[in-house]
């Protein structure tokens, strides 16, 4: 291979300082997980892909990366049969492909590939609830940290392979679940020092509601869209938006409170249950929402901000109680860090009925750029050696050695600078890895059993014996 | 879907037990990498399939498994040319399929998929150091735990998806890198409660050596497979074996020290250099195998044995110095559990020259069935919560979570069970999830601000204030 290697576009490779800082985010995470009662799960990174296929809708089904059978598909077969259609494609090859033909081919594909690569963490979650209901005892916390691939058009900050850190709870509707994951929420951000996040909130039932009051629940997007705009192009502006897409004047009148929708929560709240008296399940919404914000008050989060916001429509095909959505602080210019919601029916898609679910989830690399663009991240993420032994020779070296075995005994990271090449390397070596003191052991030190400490950031040394090293670099 | 839904062969689903088992050893292996200076990097699940392709011999090549491409890989083409040979593999459905037709095949399937998922660690190693050399301060130190994927046929503790654990040094020819990771394998095996491992170790050019003395390089691993069985067929047994696999009576005399090899290792050292001392390069691996076990005997092992074996061949391909390999304690019937060596030109492959390296492996799955046979998994492995809050219902249940929150900010695990069902069917949960401790507020304990915290394996009971909950807990 001439050219320099290179890897598949929208993938990464994660250098050490790199891979310290996202361990520190999942490190955190994974930490408050587990205090709220969440035990964690691991699923194969490939599911049959009868599994997956179909489960998120066409697009979904498009940006699934499919493998190959066995590694190589026609190996294990004395024969392929192929679509004679196939073969055609190939005489008219300025053509594009017709229907029929995309049909022959997703046949195709699917004798050539019968697993693909997650997409998410969800659909593998709610299989495994459903294989391995007899073992699980309900309610089931689990959270689970993994990869997940999409053949996405990779752009800054998307990418085709990624982590997602979810949450969720199933068999239980207890609204204190949506408690405990606004605390979770709360506790991880500030946990990672990320004050000022606003977890949004609302309610598939109020949205429903709210298309109930404008009688079109198809329009419910375009009313959502426009109506998130406010703050943007007015209410003038707005309302010519929502006329433009179909809404009547007469609809847009019955939710004009929502134009004016401020003030504290309970007010919000207030309004809402006028606006949506004439639906039942409206009020349903608004009861929901009342029972959680009210208890989440009453507790008191530490640093982040609760706030109902009508126009979160966020997964609005699968969730059917609270919607949830994290805003990073105003000062960082960044879509949201974290989602979540309940969905009635997790499992109803593999065979389990009446298995409600509720879960949040953190987007790791997004809160990571958050991080690092607010200068957060801890001075000792790192993983790197407290102090590096120069190399002197043989015996100089064994010196070391012995030294070195004890201090890591004692949990102290340290290394022997492997060659004995000259000093001013081997410092090169410490200072661009970070690595704060170097010892030196030459032939006084040999003699005296002491150890010159160097603080390679002051340039200062001290001559120690080896209680005073191991104390100094502790 | 109407059948319960499965995984794919060779895959495996972890309970939060298992996570929690898994996570301890590679927690472990992890902290005592970085003791030792390495630092982790990450690389993507997949990799151009020019990456991987032609790196692992032609058995390995079958057993990549290859992606298609764009997650569908007609989606994004106007035009499928599809090789003739391959319509025609379809009217003679029941003949096997031919050279020509394979190699055909070969052809599309680069057509049809471009990426594959990575076979091992060490090779997108190699890759990654390539790429990234300008930004990597030599020797690099480095340290990857991910998981890798083959298309093996699956049986008893061989997987298709399954984690390596890998620890190398790169850009150093140093001894010392070998006596180190010889040190690193004892603390790691140690930390894990694993005491009686025996680390084997040989080298490339006493094999070489070998080699030269008997003769013919290409019998190297027949002598070594038949000097293996030493112990189960004798001398006798052995030597049939050797002149049957075609190694002269003549041969074998020159290497007769071998078939009484016991004693120390200084004793077998110096058995080899006598045997070996018209070999230059086998001399220089007595050398080298002198320089290691010398050090790390003067220096000594907390647990583990070293022990010098002429038959380990492991990784000749590719290993050009040491040779390790783990052996468990002899009271467990198992294979390696873990294995490593020198290999001078790791990153020659991706074109750059002279970058020898020296890495080391552990092997998660077979580690793991290892202390879960000898009971060394830890009681307090699992990730359990300390306490599960009773819930009576929504006043008791906010009492709950008034403690609850205090607990948590305290670094405490505790959860409140959800519902307000038969505190039977609460308690029960408790005991199925091995939660020790169940805290009650009842109406009294609401009127006291008390807490009943109930010891749920031996059924006591006492009543506390909040400090004295949070101490029982903490």
């Amino acid at each position: 291979m001439a050219s320099k290697p290179s890897i598949p576009k929208g993938t990464r490779d994660f250098s050490p300082a790199e891979v310290a800082k996202r361990q520190y985010i999942i490190q955190t995470i994974k930490s408050n997980f587990e205090k709220f009662g969440f035990q964690p799960i691991e699923t194969p990174s490939f599911e049959n892909s009868d599994t997956l296929m179909g489960k998120y809708g066409e697009e979904g089904d498009r940006l699934i990366f499919k493998i190959l059978n066995s590694g190589n598909f026609f190996y294990n077969r004395n024969k392929i049969e192929l679509p004679e259609s196939l073969a055609s494609l190939q005489q008219n090859s300025a053509e594009k492909i017709t229907l029929e033909q995309r049909i022959e081919l997703n046949k195709f594909t699917s004798k050539i590939s019968e697993k693909a690569l997650r997409y998410d963490l969800t659909v593998p979650f709610a299989r495994y609830v459903v294989q391995h209901q007899s073992e699980i005892e309900f309610p089931f916390k689990r959270y689970q940290i993994q990869p997940v691939w999409r053949a996405d058009n990779p752009q800054k900050g998307r990418f085709r392979e990624f982590f997602q850190c979810d949450a969720d709870v199933v068999g239980s509707k207890s609204l204190w679940q949506e408690v405990e994951l606004v605390q979770l929420y709360d506790t991880v951000f500030t946990a990672l020092g990320l004050t000022g996040v606003t977890i949004k909130i609302n309610n598939r039932k109020i949205l429903s509601g709210i298309a109930e009051v404008i009688g079109a629940s198809e329009k419910l997007i375009d009313f959502t869209v426009a109506l998130d705009k406010l703050d943007k192009i007015g209410e003038d502006g707005v309302k010519k938006e929502m006329i433009e897409k179909g809404i009547s004047e007469e609809a847009i009148s019955k939710v004009q409170p929502l134009f004016s929708f401020t003030g504290t929560i309970a007010e919000k709240i207030n309004q809402l249950s006028q606006l949506l008296s004439a639906s039942v399940e409206g009020m349903k919404g608004v009861e929901e929402l009342q029972f959680i914000c009210e208890k989440v008050t009453q507790l008191g989060l530490a640093t982040a901000q609760l706030d109902l916001d009508v126009t979160l429509a966020r997964g609005l095909n699968y969730y059917t109680g609270a919607i949830f959505e994290i805003a990073p602080p105003k000062t960082v210019a960044m879509g949201s860090i974290g989602g979540g919601g309940r969905y009635d029916d997790l499992t109803g898609i593999f065979g389990l009925k009446n298995m409600s679910g509720v879960g949040i989830s953190f987007g790791l690399d997004r809160i990571y750029l958050v991080i690092e663009e607010l200068g957060l991240f801890p001075d000792t993420v790192a993983a790197t050696s407290k102090a590096l032994f120069v190399n002197y020779g043989e015996t100089e070296a064994f010196a070391a050695m012995q030294a070195i075995q004890k201090l890591r005994a004692e949990g102290i990271k340290v290394e022997l600078y492997p060659d004995a090449v000259k000093m001013g390397k081997q410092l090169q070596y410490a200072d661009k890895r970070g690595i704060p003191f170097a010892v030196i052991i030459g032939t006084q030190e040999l003699e005296s059993s002491t150890f010159a400490l160097k603080n390679l950031v002051t340039g200062e040394q001290v001559v120690l014996d080896y209680e005073g090293l191991q104390q100094q670099l502790q």
